[in-house]
């Protein structure tokens, strides 16, 4: 998505290990009249496969996640929460995700009567690196016998192998800007062709 | 707003300990065209003050303050991440905000970049009960000498302090629909006219 990409050029600052922040337009502050434009191309995407819910996990996806229900037509997001063992009762599909960029394990869940069988889902998130999130939330959408649609993603960080491992089980994954390298001194960024 | 009230007497359960469970269509899963006019009331009621930016807190307030947003035309959101006071540097405004209802402090905060003291911020947030979300966010927008237009809220328990305590301190708070009693029992709710 060449909108995306330019604005990474132009705003994104690339940090130490591996970090690229994009907290002026994507997930701090946020552009919504950008995230309108995501919402439209994953609808160009994934608009033909009858997606009948979108899902996402806290935080950063839910802005994603209802503006692109709005392209699909006014379809449901359901956000999995992020919370600790002690919370997880018999009405809710649960997965754990390990998280490398902070260091902790965290389990996330969805209210089994949100998640259907009859569900075709797509999976929105900002970011893919080790796809963690994105394989919690896909275990999720198993546990309910609900058929995932792919995974719509804004940025991957290509050279972390979440991509690849999912696309290798046969997740579509599509992501609006897929980052080869990206060097914290120059401050370079390249995006896969 | 009475489409509003309508929804919460159709699909909101009143749970033990003062809990309405609303999360079939405002914070779990998402009901988006229910957000869209949420939006359009808040524009109604604030459309007028030059606000130019939103600010919020995740999770729940994001996909809210997003579409507000939109009916703003496509002011930036700004949403207040949570965290431990070990991640806080000299680039955030910072407040704590001890949540009644999980029992924790929690720190939230602002990148100084993001919160400008020339902005007209409007504080939206999907429930406000004893008001220390919106207290701590208030903090924040006084922290960057910025100017606190009000606070947008969805659901007020208006049988708690928050609401009372706020407008007492001059804030302009506006609430689509304020709980002025419910009873886990009956599963009654009443509205504030």
């Amino acid at each position: 998505m060449e909108l995306l990409k330019q604005r990474i050029i132009k705003d994104a600052v690339v940090k130490k290990g591996n970090v690229l922040k994009v907290d002026g337009f994507l997930n701090h502050r946020i552009d919504v009249r950008l995230y309108d434009e995501i919402g439209k191309e994953f609808y160009r995407l994934f608009g033909k496969e009858n997606v009948t819910k979108i899902l996402t996990v806290e935080a950063s996806g839910i802005g994603i996640a209802c503006i692109t229900a709005q392209a699909f037509g006014y379809i449901p997001v359901v956000f999995a929460k992020k919370g600790k063992t002690s919370n997880i009762s018999d009405d809710v599909y649960t997965s754990r995700i390990t998280s490398f960029t902070h260091g902790v394990d965290y389990d996330i869940m969805v209210s089994k009567e949100y998640l259907e069988s009859g569900d075709r889902v797509l999976i929105i998130d900002d970011f893919l690196a080790n796809g963690e999130a994105v394989k919690g939330l896909a275990l999720l959408v198993s546990q309910a016998g609900a058929e995932l649609v792919g995974a719509g993603i804004v940025i991957e960080k290509g050279f972390q192998p979440g991509g690849k491992e999912l696309r290798g089980k046969g997740v579509r994954v599509e992501s609006l800007a897929i980052i080869e390298s990206m060097n914290d001194e120059t401050g370079e960024i390249t995006f896969r062709i």
